[in-house]
């Protein structure tokens, strides 16, 4: 098992949670009412900015030019593509670039990218990646497996959503983030300090669900 | 009007919610269920502890010795004052130092704390205060009040916490914080950067808004 | 004036000793030791790595995504083409790439790098630029005065290097750097706050000064 | 042998260089010039600054309270203790409080501290203890050992700073730091990170050696 394997099955509840969160098989139904996916998908830009900088923090932190450059994919990633991408797809249910950009953060959106900054910053790179992880792997796993599953909803108005995801773009980023992320694990990773990784990664997940959450909450 | 005083204004109703929240008033009347103030009390111990690396951050990120020894007085509160009275607080109601110490953190009390390390760190003393502000200052005005108006309620359960902030030890700290954040704002406010400062003291009124609600929901 | 300007001329003794040192003179003239050059060219590849990440650090502490991108294109200069650069020009010289990555930091190499990181992490937006300006805008000033000279000196062995700097795209990249910082200066400048800024400028005009009396001192 | 005693052994070299440079051993035999030790005073002075930064940044990286607590005793010592202690030795020389406080830093004051200040961010708390190290267990080994040998010395002018930290107060600090040095790295050392470490120490080593230089260079 790698490091990524291993932290899925230390922290199975959190992991399950959050990965088949109600949100998430909605999503994958195509039930899930658009009031929520919208919510979503404003916030996500907002978190997404965040994410720039926790990769533009992963250069910092790096003491290996390749680790340089690992964290420079994400940044390019997001501030060349992703953020455009979510202007896109918001414009097709009529929202504005403005409203995006001048939205609000909600608290599960703060909670999440405040605590992989925090995590990153007051650790080393071990922290920053297991802190981040279950954002860009989680997001991978979910695209794949509602790819999968999504043959019996021929029309689901989330196809482009999930076909992000479980495409091969962002499928290569996940799988060299996470040989990247056991590598490192290998180099830095001791027994004693186990615990306190896993509880970085369980936390991600916790904030991931809420994140969720707060999705399903915009109908209320 | 100093600073805070111009924040208070901008930010009123934001202020308000936080610092009038039914929370605070059912502290004040006493009818407060006591399984809230216990949930709060385990939260705001894990809180501090943030807040002690938050005011740690303050010394780093000190361009002089006379703002360095500013925040050492709040890292001192913390760790040499502060969280050992939450121990003996919450003694009282017959919770133990290792179920505190081995609390989890919530999302509210991640959300504050981690928005206001990141503040601090990717802006300068200024953004780092003006984060700060509404919990230092908040908990020292809401003393005050619940204190002035508590002679209607001689037998308060949480006597103790409101004569603590009401305090001259407390109150002394606030002043002394108010005026360096003034200072501070003196220094290096200009009239384009204050909507990006007013925009941290109001996110932070809400988290703490959130914060107290997260006790509230303690008994649901 | 803009922000640039006034600040050389307020630290034109430490810009003068700078950007006039004699191992610039030297090098426009082509009659720097191959020594000093070679020993300046490891030193110089090994700082870019360190400004990679302070240009990094840019992009973390960006309020906005447009002072996001500006960051980003500092990052990309130097780890998609300023390193290879060196390794190349250092090739020309028989130096093969394990030496030059294998190289440890001189003295003023790490004064230089840590004292941008430190101001950059320590302060906000304006103080990382004001450390990072004398080398971003110096070396145009340098690339472009060599060029005009160099009419006079045909075979400069030194050539390559000046072109690098007086060609188009590290002055255009010059030219937007220049704008920027102005911009961020009339965010966030006060009077108050100048001789900060100043000082800042001062001390990196003379860590350069140091790191070019460093190529020279490797003769000797 | 623990982790300190380990460093030493395998940066013997650069720990000779450093703990037995021209300066330390003139100053044992009190035949150091006097304007080469008010020089180094002074700059000690600037130094203590930013190592009070660097403790500070020790308690925002700390997981657990203890060791915020260890960082804190390293912040106290210093804003509470030294700097007071500097004003009062360079008083009896006739040097008065502002010629230090507005002196301006030295390349090799820069270039160790804000090494110090890089490495700790950059890095985990590990990493941090790595570069403080060779200042605070090479002080308390120097003055223990020039206080042994100063018996034949009976008016060395240096006394007071032999003393000071060959006395009780700095060995206890000393011995408290080696130990939570062991013990962190004992949490999260691993072998494939090792090399990294001694690096850090061996810079750090190096760094330290420069700054008595500079001390030495003082009269020329």
């Amino acid at each position: 098992m790698n490091l990524f394997e291993r932290l899925k099955v230390d922290a199975a509840p959190q992991w399950q949670d959050y990965t088949k969160h109600a949100f998430v098989e909605q999503l994958g139904s195509g039930k899930l009412p658009l009031e929520c996916f919208k919510h979503y998908l404003v916030q996500d830009y907002l978190f997404l900015i965040q994410f720039a900088r926790a990769y533009a923090l992963g250069i910092y932190k790096s003491p290996a030019i390749s680790d340089m450059r690992h964290s420079l994919e994400g940044v390019k990633a997001i501030l060349d593509v992703e953020l455009e991408l979510h202007i896109e797809i918001c414009g097709r249910w009529g929202m504005r670039r403005e409203e995006i950009e001048l939205a609000s953060e909600d608290t599960p959106t703060m909670a999440y990218t405040r605590f992989v900054l925090d995590a990153g910053m007051s650790g080393d790179l071990l922290d920053l990646q297991a802190a981040l992880a279950p954002c860009v792997l989680g997001y991978a796993e979910i695209g794949k497996r509602l790819q999968l599953a999504g043959s019996d909803v021929p029309e689901n108005p989330y196809q482009r959503w999930i076909q992000e995801y479980a495409g091969e773009g962002y499928q290569g980023l996940a799988d060299g983030f996470e040989a990247w992320f056991d590598t490192t694990g290998e180099q830095v990773l001791t027994t004693a300090r186990y615990p306190r990784v896993l509880s970085l990664f369980e936390k991600a997940c916790r904030l991931e669900s809420d994140f969720w959450q707060m999705g399903l909450n915009a109908t209320q």
